[in-house]
């Protein structure tokens, strides 16, 4: 069984559908590309069912931690929340990147919404597991050429 | 004047609509923050006129390559006829890179769609601008540490 970036839309927007706490306008069709591409270890296109329970597992725990962060209820979360709750997943970033983040994640209104959340912590994940993958002598510098740099990136 | 995601996707979802030849469900916001953050090499969240009109001009160009492509005027694009609109629009890639692009950016009837055409080669444009800012020396490596990978990438 495996999984496509459509079939994996249906079942996210069925969940955050029934949590009226969590503001969303629904996961878009692009994400679910991009998460099925940062979770598609196995580079099939699509994910199977052992990389769906991977994403599952992690997606249920980020939601614990965004609900934690959303202290008024808002169902988004602000800029600050957003720094201790990618520390929470265990992230561990500089100030630049926590400004990068609210940068690319956030609403005009510099809140956080659900949806963007979710994509930006499996981005999170999948940079910093391509990082390690490719640190093979563990020196915390990777060395790429063209070819290497495009097929990391452009498989996000 | 500076542009923001929304405002984009209000810009290319009114030019889209009047082409009736290309088809496309709209470019959605996700794509849009992402082009944004591409194309804003001054780091400001939003892009500048002239930034816009870069874009504005690559898109035209693109827009011509898709058009030229799709001899059948089935609106979208295959992933042969991708492999020589990338080579003409002046990206030289590798038979494993085509495949990426196809895996990422194609539909489910592994056509690719005129917002997804877009994306991918804002994306392809982007990354190729990246490495080559980072390749300092133009030995064709580059070095990155764990955050300067994590700036390159999670502000895409």
């Amino acid at each position: 069984m495996e999984i496509s970036a459509d079939e994996l839309r249906n079942v996210l927007n069925n969940v955050v559908k029934k949590h009226k706490d969590l503001k969303t306008e629904g996961f878009a069709l692009e994400s679910c590309r991009s998460m099925i591409a940062l979770m598609d270890t196995d580079g099939s296109g699509k994910i199977n069912l052992e990389e769906f329970k991977h994403l599952w597992t992690k997606i249920k725990s980020w939601q614990n931690i965004f609900k934690q962060y959303d202290t008024d209820h808002s169902g988004t979360i602000n800029s600050y929340e957003m720094r201790n709750a990618v520390k929470d997943a265990g992230f561990h970033l500089n100030n630049q990147l926590y400004d990068i983040i609210t940068m690319r994640y956030a609403d005009r209104t510099m809140n956080i919404e659900f949806d963007s959340f979710i994509c930006c912590f499996v981005r999170l994940e999948g940079m910093f597991r391509a990082f390690r993958a490719f640190d093979k002598d563990g020196d915390g510098i990777i060395k790429l050429n063209v070819f290497e740099w495009l097929q990391l990136t452009m498989y996000a």
